[in-house]
C-alpha cells in the first residue's frame, strides 16, 4: 500500500510521474537505451531540457527577457550565486531573516558585502513573517524566502522593492500563483514541488548581470549557463527529466491556478482542525501559515503516544516536527493527494474521542 | 534490442544497476516510497550515502587520512574549488595541458594565482602525452588530467611531485588500479564509469585543508562537505544511489583488478584491429592511447557510407568522434561487454573484405 507521504523534502512526486520515470531508466524515448547512458548532447535529451524550460515558462508565466536555468549545488550554491552576480564591490543588500535558511543566505552575503537585515523574526524562533519594514533605496538588491519549511511560515504578499528583488522560492515554487515580473531572480532547489533532488531552478532577469565589475568565477556566473542553455558542462540528467514529467503533470491537472486551489483546500481541511481540535494547536502565527508545511503541536503529551501509533498503523510518513521546532510538520506539497490529509484528520479527530 | 552502447559520457552502465535503480523509483527499500520522494536523512538514504563511501574506499584502496565526498556540479566546479582550497594567496600551481578540460582547469586557477603550465601538447592538438617536465618545488601543488575523451589519450604513469597532488580522474576513474596514496586530491564526474550524471566524486587528504589563508565561500569549501558527511545540503539522492549500485556490481565483478584486465582486453582487441586493417589508423600516439576511448580515422572517406551504415545497422550507438578530431570514437567504459567490441570490430573486418 503507497503511503501517505508528508515528507518535508525530498516529498511526494505523482505516481505517474514515478512510473514514467522508471520505465525511463530501463528505455529511454523508445531507442533501447536507458535515459541515464546517453550523451546530454543527444536530440531526445536536448528536447527533455528544453521542455523543462519551455514548461517552467507557461506555468509560471514567465515574461520576454528572463532565463531559466537548471543548475546544480541546490538553493545554498545560490546564496553565494545571488551576491557573487548582483552585489557591487563595496555594495550591499538588504535580507529577511526568516529563518535558518535565510540566515545561511545572510552570512554567505556578508563575505562579499554589507548586509541589511529586515523583518527578523528570530526572536519568537522564526514563528511568524514581520511586515512594514523599509527597504533602503541604496541596497543592490533585496532578498527574501517565500516559505519557511521548519517553522511553517510563508509570505502572502512581497514587499515593493526600490532595488532588485530576489526571492528563495524552494518550498513553495509551483505551488500558487506568482507575479514573475516583480522579481528579478527566483531559483529553488528542485526536491519540493518540481522534482527529485539534484537541481536547481533559477529565473533570472537576462539585463540586471554584469553590473556588478566583479571577476565572478566561472560556473558562478548566471551568463555562463545563459549562454549555454544550461549545458555549460554535463547537466543533472535524471532530476532535470524528472521535473520536466512533473511539470508536465501540474500542466495536464490545469497549471498553478488549478493547483493553488488544491492546496488551499487541503491547507484549510488541516487547520481547520488544528483550530478545532481542543488537543492540537498550530505553532505558527495565523495570517502566516504556509499552505506547503503545517506546523502543530499535541497539547496533551500523554497521547503522544497513542496519536503516533494511530498514524503509523494508518500508513502516514513524515511528519515529524523538525527537532528546532517540535512538535509536528504535515508537509502538503502539490503532488500529496487530499485524501492523504482527510485520513490524518480523521486520526486527530479518533484522538479526541477516545 | 539493447544498444552497443560506446556513448563517450554519460555512458553505459550495467544492466542489472539500471534494473535496480529503476526498480526503486517505484518502490525504495521495501517501504513503499519511491527513492526519490524520502527524506536524504531518513535511515535507508544514510544507509546507501554510506555504502557509496565504504565501496569508493575499499574499490580504490583508500588509505586512512582521506575523506570521500559526494559533490555536485561536475569536474568544472572542481576546477575552481581546487584552487581555492590549495592555492594560497599570491601562490602558484603547475598544470599539464593535455586537452580542453585542462585547459578550463587551467583558466579557472588563473583566476586566483600564477599557474605554470607544463606538458603542453596542444601543438598537435592533444594527440599524446608529453613527459619529462619537472615540476617547480615551490607550487602550491600540480594538477593533471588521467585521461582525455576527445583525443584518446591517458597518463600511464604520473610524474613524483614536489608539491601536492591533485589529478582529474573523470573519465577513468574506476577503470584501473591507483595508488591513493601519491594523490592528495581526486575527483571525478560520475558519469563516466561512477555512475550517472548529477554527482561528483571527491578524494581529499583531510590534513592538507585550511592552509591558504582564503575566506572560502560555505560551499565550496571541502571542509564544509566534510564536516557534513556530504549532507551540508540536499545532496543528489538519485546520482549517489545508482553510483553505489554501480561500485558494488564493480566489486561483485572482483573490483578494479578484475575491470582493469578486461578493460586491456577490450582495448587490445580494437587497437589490434585498427593497427592490422589498412583502411583505419588510431589518430593518438601509440604508448599514451587511452583504454576508455579509441580515437581512429577511416583512411579512405569513399567507404565511410558503407561504414557508417554497417555499425549503425549493428545495434552500434555513439562513436562518431568529437567534432575537434573528426573520425570515430570508441568509448569502451567499464560496463561495456567485450562482445560489443567484438561485433565494432568484425565490421572493421568486413569493410575492408568487401
Amino acid at each position: 500500500m503507497k503511503k501517505h507521504n508528508f515528507s518535508a523534502g525530498p516529498c511526494i512526486l505523482p505516481q505517474e510521474v514515478l512510473k514514467q520515470a522508471s520505465d525511463a531508466i530501463l528505455n529511454f524515448n523508445n531507442d533501447n537505451l536507458s535515459l541515464i547512458e546517453i550523451s546530454h548532447r543527444s536530440k531526445p535529451f536536448i528536447e527533455v531540457m528544453d521542455k523543462a524550460i519551455d514548461l517552467a515558462k507557461e506555468l509560471l508565466k514567465i515574461p520576454k527577457g528572463y532565463s531559466v536555468l537548471f543548475l546544480q549545488g541546490g538553493a545554498s550554491m545560490e546564496f553565494l550565486m545571488v551576491p557573487l552576480n548582483l552585489m557591487k564591490i563595496n555594495g550591499k543588500a538588504a535580507y529577511t531573516n526568516t529563518g535558518v535558511w535565510a540566515k545561511k543566505a545572510i552570512a554567505e552575503a556578508k563575505k562579499l558585502g554589507d548586509v541589511i537585515v529586515l523583518g527578523d523574526s528570530s526572536d519568537t524562533n522564526y514563528n511568524y513573517i514581520k511586515k512594514g519594514y523599509k527597504i533602503p533605496v541604496d541596497s543592490d538588491y533585496f532578498h527574501c524566502t517565500s516559505n519557511n519549511t521548519i517553522y511553517g511560515t510563508q509570505m502572502k504578499e512581497f514587499p515593493m522593492s526600490p532595488s532588485l528583488m530576489v526571492c528563495d522560492m524552494s518550498s513553495d515554487i509551483f505551488s500558487r500563483r506568482i507575479d514573475v515580473s516583480k522579481f528579478d531572480i527566483i531559483y529553488a532547489g528542485a526536491q519540493k514541488n518540481m522534482g527529485p533532488a539534484g537541481t536547481t531552478l533559477v529565473i533570472v532577469k537576462d539585463d540586471i548581470l554584469g553590473k556588478t565589475g566583479r571577476d565572478i568565477p566561472t560556473m558562478l556566473d548566471y551568463n555562463t549557463h545563459i549562454s549555454k542553455g544550461s549545458m555549460f558542462n554535463t547537466p543533472p540528467v535524471f532530476p532535470i527529466y524528472v521535473s520536466m514529467l512533473n511539470l508536465q503533470w501540474l500542466k495536464n491537472l490545469g497549471g498553478v491556478e488549478a493547483i493553488e486551489k488544491l492546496n488551499q483546500e487541503k491547507s484549510d481541511l488541516l487547520y481547520s482542525e488544528i483550530d478545532r481540535n481542543p488537543l492540537f494547536e498550530g505553532s505558527a502565527a495565523k495570517e502566516d501559515r504556509s499552505n506547503m508545511n503545517v506546523c502543530f503541536l499535541l497539547n496533551d503529551s500523554s497521547k503522544e503516544d497513542k496519536f503516533n501509533t494511530l498514524w503509523n498503523a494508518a500508513g502516514i510518513s513524515g511528519i515529524k516536527g523538525h527537532r528546532s521546532v517540535g512538535g509536528y510538520r504535515a508537509s502538503m506539497y502539490n503532488a500529496l493527494p487530499i485524501e492523504s490529509v482527510e485520513v490524518l484528520v480523521d486520526i486527530m479527530k479518533n484522538l479526541e474521542k477516545n
